[in-house]
């Protein structure tokens, strides 16, 4: 609720009821004792719950939890996993991946397919996931929405992507083309549709259920040939007024670096992405690819002098990035995914030291590897798409699916 | 309330208390059915938290308002000015301020000194704010607690002062500094003082009562010798962890430029702080200072080309760096404050330029002058002081102030 905005006893329960399934989403199976522990309700206020959420086809029951408890065992309670599924979808420079979701997180099934050509139209690359998303939809499980992760700057409301320089988009309205064509896949004319940047989608999977668990301030940023980058703050993800937050992949660290796609020079991943890292390895542009980047990161931990050094070298550009944003952010965490993450051994110590020679302040960040590797997106565009049912358990639905009557799963 | 805790009847009615007491601080004097529309609340839900509010002392209701609404004249609703005040301080490179404010920001009194020598002990400065205070406080008026605004990198728990460059200072506790010299004063033992960084509170100041009113997602930089920041996100103050965040004084966007302070080089203050905007206009560093800055942009209005150069040079190191925090932050409004507020004309141009240039996405922010000028920091000391409790209008005075058998102020 909106802090200027006054509350009532009805938006209280509500507000209760999305407590309850966000901590069984989140927490795994709890007993209700536990429940009330962690929502600091009461007893039978969780019975209450618990019981409208099960009537609602959301959660059941188990057995009660015997584990030495004092007083009466107390009933176990988690989500309904299989009964309804969101369609998350990741569109990669590289790869197209769709997989299904339901409560919890739990991942019913996945496809990922390699991309041949990096120049494709969007309607080629949603007839793409569409021929994906086919193989995984199943009668029983109704898809309650769909969210997709894209390598772009997208806008939060309706999807529509301003440009994705490694796609090769420009003003693309691409919420719009993935619900014409994924709607009628999925046997519904409403199922909302939900496009956002990988890296901010990064930053809610690992918050939710990654190495960003648990903390409130998190920086994310993950690099490919791209840099990407998601912030979570005061625990919640950093969005900007349109969507466009923590595009860092741009930022300003070298006058006199190289030409930028975007038009700048010296963005921060002219100077510390993939290509400069080959490029200053030696391997030529016609090789570059993850394979090349695997090569060089494995002769520099074998030796390999020019290796180490490009590494080296990019990791000092990363570190330098990453003390303006640490200086902007104040973050607990750093967490560096992709490229990042699987040259984590070497990066490290050359970040660390940049760090220690600039930082301003006695306690930096700690730095960490992403934990959910190159399913992070994926993972967070299935937490997007969830979100309207964990924030309005009884009405996220909006009478598109009854899920009542249906066997339990 | 936090996302992840249950909430109960006892809180939303603490909330709602709350709520109405904001908005009149905020919206200054409104009538009760304003308040019902504002708050979403119904008319009897708001009779019954201005009576208890009046109960506390803390509004009072006065003649109906009469300006033509439909149905029955409804009373209007003020804070009580002048019962309460808290003591807000400014601790600034080359002055100290103080004032007492009370609710709805009313200003009842201040002082401001010129600092007579830049590396004063802390002690020492805080004496001068005793000096100054003891001309503002008065016995009919309590002293509710203590908002500090200072040059410095700042723990946002204890106001323990990290580094303080422009003043000298590296590891002073000055929360317990400011405690031990102003709560005699005040006649309390534990009135809370609050210790921040200049540009946090410069935009908190403005999102309150300046020029980022109404906007959630906010950008402030203001630039004097140093450069100092705050942001606004989602409608909230961006602290970070430990409340260092948004110190842009020291983001890297020159490897090739200038030694800094920090140990590093090239930070963004190096180059487009009035250090740099003097040297470039050939003002010698034994005349630096505010009136030659100011001479400087006089000369540029006039036409003079080495001051119109230096000036624009010096906008487009800050275009620069604000177009990384424009695709960091992604905001509505940017705020430009101190000396770039006072050479917004010159400025304004160079910098959305540079924006334009390297911006990536077709709606960059709003680019406008700070409004609050330099009271933005005692301004924004205030509120700090103060949001104890508009948070908790029955419990944040904590027993310490009785404000109930005064007389109406």
């Amino acid at each position: 609720m909106r802090i200027e905005q006054g509350s009532t006893h009805e938006a209280v329960r509500r507000h209760n009821l999305s407590v309850v399934l966000r901590q069984l989403h989140l927490g795994g199976d709890l007993s209700r004792s536990e429940l009330a522990v962690r929502t600091e309700l009461n007893r039978s206020t969780i019975k209450a719950l618990v019981h409208q959420l099960g009537g609602l086809g959301l959660v059941a029951e188990g057995p009660s939890d015997l584990r030495g408890t004092p007083g009466r065992p107390s009933p176990m309670v988690g989500v309904q996993r299989k009964r309804l599924a969101v369609l998350a979808v990741e569109i990669a420079v590289d790869s197209v991946a769709v997989a299904t979701v339901g409560l919890g997180g739990h991942v019913h099934d996945r496809r990922r397919v390699e991309r041949p050509d990096d120049r494709s139209e969007p309607a080629e690359i949603v007839g793409m996931v569409r021929a994906l998303a086919a193989e995984l939809i199943r009668p029983d499980r109704p898809i309650i929405g769909i969210g997709v992760a894209i390598v772009g700057i997208v806008r939060g409301d309706d999807g529509f992507v301003h440009v994705a320089p490694n796609l090769g988009w420009t003003a693309v309205p691409f919420g719009d083309v993935v619900a014409r064509g994924l709607r009628p896949l999925v046997n519904s004319d409403d199922a909302p549709v939900f496009v956002a940047n990988e890296g901010d989608l990064g930053v809610l999977a690992e918050h939710t259920r990654g190495a960003a668990r648990g903390y409130d301030d998190v920086l994310y940023v993950s690099g490919e040939v791209g840099i990407g980058g998601g912030a979570i703050v005061g625990g919640q993800r950093l969005t900007g007024a349109s969507g466009y937050a923590v595009e860092v992949g741009h930022l300003p660290v070298n006058p006199q670096g190289s030409r930028c796609g975007c038009g700048g020079r010296g963005c921060w991943e002219t100077e510390a992405g993939q290509r400069r890292l080959l490029h200053l390895a030696g391997v030529p542009d016609s090789d570059a690819g993850p394979a090349a980047f695997a090569g060089v990161v494995a002769a520099a931990r074998a030796g390999e002098q020019r290796a180490r050094q490009a590494v080296e070298e990019v990791g000092r550009w990363l570190g330098i990035g990453l003390t303006g944003l640490i200086n902007v952010f104040n973050p607990e965490r750093v967490l560096l995914g992709g490229m990042y993450a699987r040259a984590f051994d070497i990066l490290e110590p050359v970040v660390v030291n940049v760090l220690r020679e600039r930082a301003l302040t006695p306690s930096p960040a700690e730095i960490v590897p992403a934990a959910l590797g190159s399913d992070a997106a994926l993972i967070g565009a299935a937490e997007l798409a969830l979100a309207p049912l964990l924030e309005h358990p009884d009405t996220g639905l909006n009478g598109r699916v009854s899920l009542t009557d249906q066997p339990t799963g």
